[in-house]
């Protein structure tokens, strides 16, 4: 896979592009990234300005047209094909586990981050898909641009050590993951719920879907209304909610 | 505000802190940041381990509760008072603009940042608040602990260069916000709209509020059951259905 990402701030980029697993999948062949500066594509050669006042009036800046028209056609140039040209944005879509499985799929990203109070319109032209990182407002849309690559990169195979993690994330199944444990058996009085240590791994299998079924219907209810249910979670859903009524009661 | 971030990656902030608005609020003295590698707390001298395998199989590795431990107790040790304790987290609380304005009066936040398959569960009775940047997975906890301090600093009183500026993104008063534009007014054929040209600042202002709602209808549908309109934005968001009604049907 190709990523390239247009920011004013590509200097933003470097900690988590070497640190993270966006860094092991470019020394492992599996992902090119470049970050672009796209200031020095101004036709303003002089102050090489990329923003201006906005019309009818208002407080900042918004993000000229012309440095993101020439900086995409630049690109264009030099990777012709096709390509997903993603602009981060509040009013997009919200991003989700399967934006990011659809994301996985194609050869080439292109991230347009804003900065400033915005972007002039008619650059939502120029872009395949808008995508929303959440309900809330970040400065620019270069923390939401490395989420989207970091999602969507440990998605790819081979990324992961392991092939198969992945599947079992939250939300991989549509469902919260259940609780994990590891050693020590008992820590400062804490102890790991005792079907995890006998070795049964019917029981453990069990166990952990119906405490993964539990934390979905205690925390997010709207995710099961999402997902279709087999006849055994149906049933294990049965079970979590009377034990919850219960406690609610005692 | 005082934040610390507990990570075993302290490196993939560098970038982040120093570029953004958090470099900036951080030179204003307006906010303390400090990032904490947690593994040197390991009570294993020798390999300085932080994680092991899952109780009841699985693939990947959890994160042992004790050196989050050790370094949390070093934390109220160095920092005594009240703090907000947060674990980045799928299962949590998703993240929102309203859940930024909350975090933005706290004096301490402290954000734990799991790697690897997840945590032990016995972390979870150290935090105060567990929250979810989104419906996806991300490698690590780094990403979401940036994202949420991106949102919450700039919600702090003279963080952003004007202080009005927080006030009118999109979710500020529940809606997206309306298309934006800056000069030039024709650009390769792409017109400015008239009404934002001519100076009018009446029609402007019933301009922006009737796109802005026409956004959120045509997007967003979902947040406009969330918030109480005024009767103006009532008849205007009446003539935005009329419209794309018409439209639809056209």
């Amino acid at each position: 896979m190709r990523i390239d990402v247009l920011s004013l701030f590509p200097d933003m980029f470097t900690g988590v592009f070497n640190e993270s697993i966006i860094g092991k999948a470019q020394e492992r062949g599996l992902l090119n990234i470049d970050v672009t500066d796209f200031r020095p594509y101004s036709d303003d050669t002089k102050h090489h300005t990329v923003d201006d006042y906005p019309y009818g009036g208002g407080e900042g800046m918004l993000l000229k047209p012309q440095p993101i028209y020439a900086a995409m056609a630049a690109l264009n140039q030099a990777h012709p094909g096709k390509k997903r040209v993603i602009l981060l944005d509040p009013a997009g879509v919200p991003f989700t586990q399967k934006v990011a499985q659809d994301l996985s799929k194609a050869e080439h990203l292109v991230f347009i981050c804003g900065h400033y109070e915005g972007y002039d319109e008619r650059i939502r032209n120029l872009v395949t898909d808008e995508i929303s990182l959440g309900d809330y407002v970040l400065t620019g849309g270069e923390l939401g641009a490395m989420v989207m690559i970091d999602t969507t990169v440990r998605l790819l195979p081979g990324v992961l050590g392991n092939d198969q993690s992945a599947s079992h994330d939250s939300f991989a199944d549509g469902l919260l993951e259940h609780p994990q444990y590891t050693r020590p058996a008992d820590f400062d009085g804490m102890a790991v719920p005792e079907v995890l240590t006998n070795g049964n791994h019917q029981l453990i299998a069990r166990w952990e879907e119906k405490e993964s079924l539990r934390r979905t219907y205690l925390r997010r209810p709207d995710l099961l209304k999402t997902i279709k249910l087999t006849h055994e979670q149906q049933d294990l859903l049965w079970e979590v909610k009377d034990e919850e009524a219960n406690q609610a009661t005692d």
